[in-house]
């Protein structure tokens, strides 16, 4: 079974809101099994609307719009939607004295617009909406379902959960997947490390997603029983990890960071950072997860040099020698914060961000990364590109990953 | 003139992305009067990108398409739209080279699966790629343009701003936004302070977004006479900022910290930053701006107690008074930092940014921000509410709001 969704409102078409009920509404369809074969997006204009609604009926087994149900002038989804599905409104006065109920519960008089919406398709099934005052619609043609909702998440959302996904329970196929999160890899590499991609594909579909933090793998399996797709998946992700496994951090939603504080915490180790081009992105990163005072000591960002030699005690002579951006100054960071602070890891960077500020031998995108553990120090030379927020992003990305290595020692 | 936008990629129709780049050039081509009237996404499947492409170059005066140019095998942009343009690939040499230099000067070799990116359709002009692999393309039929570039966002916007906007530019209707930001104030209030709404709808069409940070208020004009929208314009923004102006922080893109840095520079001040709750988001916003070295002195994240007697001098006493979570530790942390740093300003942040961790008397959501200049010290307290990014987000919003009350003293 496959369905195509329609999201109609001008703010989608002019950039004012990121269409996030289409990716929310995918996500959960493709968990009950159903794909979402094409997202249209349509202003408030009814002929477009009529247009979208006439390819989708013939493309796909079912729709769903979102948006245009209102009480205002531009909300014109349920009149063309009725035009569309050949039925003529009717008043339902049931509608109009929940309406009126509902407002008077909340000590408002209900405003004469509101009383439109008690005009209803006559050939549509009503969709409850338990939050709002606009009823959804179900259209139903040569088999074929259209779902008509709002566009408030939280309605949308609610009325989803409570009427659409039970309707669509065991109509679908099983998709089962997972995506292997990766770092330090280029996507070409990851993809040649993979070898012939049909070792992968005979049990499941394979796409590469390239990320400033890295490449994501992702493997799907379709099929009609559970535990089968389960173990396709399993034999794909097998053959992943044999190929990339070192570069692999964590599964689906969990980012680098988690993935840090998870063996921190399971190890019991502790670390202090010393950032000069990342400016706090470092500790930032790694106090983003609940519980991080188990093990995030502390963090400075040591902007100027006088910083660097008063709180890391630096000598002076190191950096007029080999300067703030250099391996020395690196480890010299590292080295300091993990003894002052005590902690087990001290992790440093030291770089140019950007877009300005390069020279010839110390080009922007550069940055040196110091490690400094009880027995050994050393720092990494890595160099990224222009943009000084996605450097900042690669620098604290490179530097949890060499984190993350030590931690797995 | 109007476009149409096809977004390319499986993961958007499963939902694991969220279609921000068709939003971002939604934005940037109705802000050039260009109209865009379909968003269409479609999976990495031939046939369905292909109908898609045949939809779009018959209904719309010019297309742009986003994903799957990239290296691997489940990119299908480009010999999908040749074989469309029926245009066959051609081996250009000088891509290669191109190429093969880059990988060489980040130290790295090229891998062969790259060389498949040499391959270009014979009837499409190049769009260069400054920051990643795969070439953008343009193909013509008809008179009509359409636009083939990458889904991976930092090189889709480049090229965009680069290469595609430049030739947009004058061939749409004229419309003129102003966005205006403001901090520390409810949507409902802020609707309420501007009264009738009528007084600048007159002008200009509003629209009220809230975010984490504030909210931001929209003003359009739409016309044919670009110096008679823009009059419009202003005069809308005008009756605005008499009602909400001290609330004002920038006009469209800008951010508070930019805002900030720009008062900061303009009156040659320093600053420096105690953190804890916030864990580092204040140094790196503050850090974001390009010449942030000018300004910005150190930062420390002081998470644990030893850290904030160690670095900063807090008293023990007070720690043990007061709790690391109070006025007085805000206080000593600002005062602390601003001393150590020799700074114009100190600020910092002390609070529970959760999910967890509260208690009856400082629940989570509870902050103390610190200023200290070198007049006077002072703190304020703020309470929100229980998600730790976004607490974290509207911590360092409130710190950056006082100090940009201190640069405008």
């Amino acid at each position: 079974m496959n369905l195509e969704i329609i999201s109609i409102g001008d703010e989608l078409l002019i950039g004012q809101t990121v269409n996030t009920n289409a990716s929310w509404l995918a996500k959960h369809l493709t968990s009950l099994g159903v794909e979402v074969k094409w997202i249209s997006t349509v202003g408030d204009d009814a002929d477009d609307l009529k247009s979208a609604l006439a390819t989708a009926m013939h493309r796909s087994d079912a729709v769903i719009t979102t948006g245009g149900i209102g009480p205002t002038h531009d909300d014109i989804t349920k009149t063309v939607a009725a035009e569309f599905f050949e039925s003529k409104l009717i008043f339902k006065g049931e509608i109009l004295e929940r309406l009126k109920r509902r407002f008077e519960k909340r000590g408002r008089k209900m405003s004469a617009t509101n009383e439109d919406q008690a005009w209803i398709p006559e050939k549509a099934q009503l969709i409850g909406n338990p939050i709002g005052t606009a009823p959804g619609l179900i259209f139903e043609r040569e088999g074929k379902k259209c779902f008509i909702l709002p566009g408030v998440p939280s309605e949308m959302k609610m009325m989803s959960e409570e009427t659409l996904f039970p309707i669509f329970k065991g109509h679908g196929q099983t998709i089962v997947q997972k995506t292997i999160r990766t770092t330090g890899l280029p996507e070409s590499t990851a993809f040649e490390k993979l070898g012939d991609i049909k070792r992968v594909e005979q049990f499941a579909r394979v796409a590469f997603l390239p990320k400033t933090s890295g490449v994501d793998i992702r493997l799907t399996v379709k099929g009609t029983d559970e535990t089968e797709c389960q173990k396709k998946l399993e034999q794909g992700v097998n053959i992943v990890l044999e190929s990339v496994g070192k570069y692999v951090y964590g599964y689906d939603e969990e980012e680098l960071e988690e993935a840090v504080a998870k063996l921190l915490i399971k190890t019991q180790k502790t670390v202090a950072v010393a950032e000069s081009c990342t400016g706090g992105l470092l500790a930032n990163k790694l106090t983003n997860i609940s519980g991080s005072s188990e093990y995030f000591e502390r963090g400075v960002v040591t902007y100027s040099n006088q910083a660097k030699m008063d709180i890391l005690g630096i000598p002076k002579e190191v950096l007029e020698k080999h300067g703030a951006v250099s391996p020395e100054t690196a480890e010299a960071m590292a080295t300091g914060v993990r003894k002052i602070s005590g902690t087990d890891f001290g992790i440093s960077t030291t770089g140019i961000a950007g877009p300005t500020g390069g020279t010839k031998e110390k080009p922007v995108g550069l940055v040196y990364i110091g490690v400094s553990t009880k027995t050994e120090t050393y720092n990494k030379r890595l160099l990224f590109f222009k943009q000084r927020l996605e450097n900042k992003d690669r620098f604290v990305q490179a530097a949890l990953s060499l984190l993350k290595r030590e931690l797995s020692k």
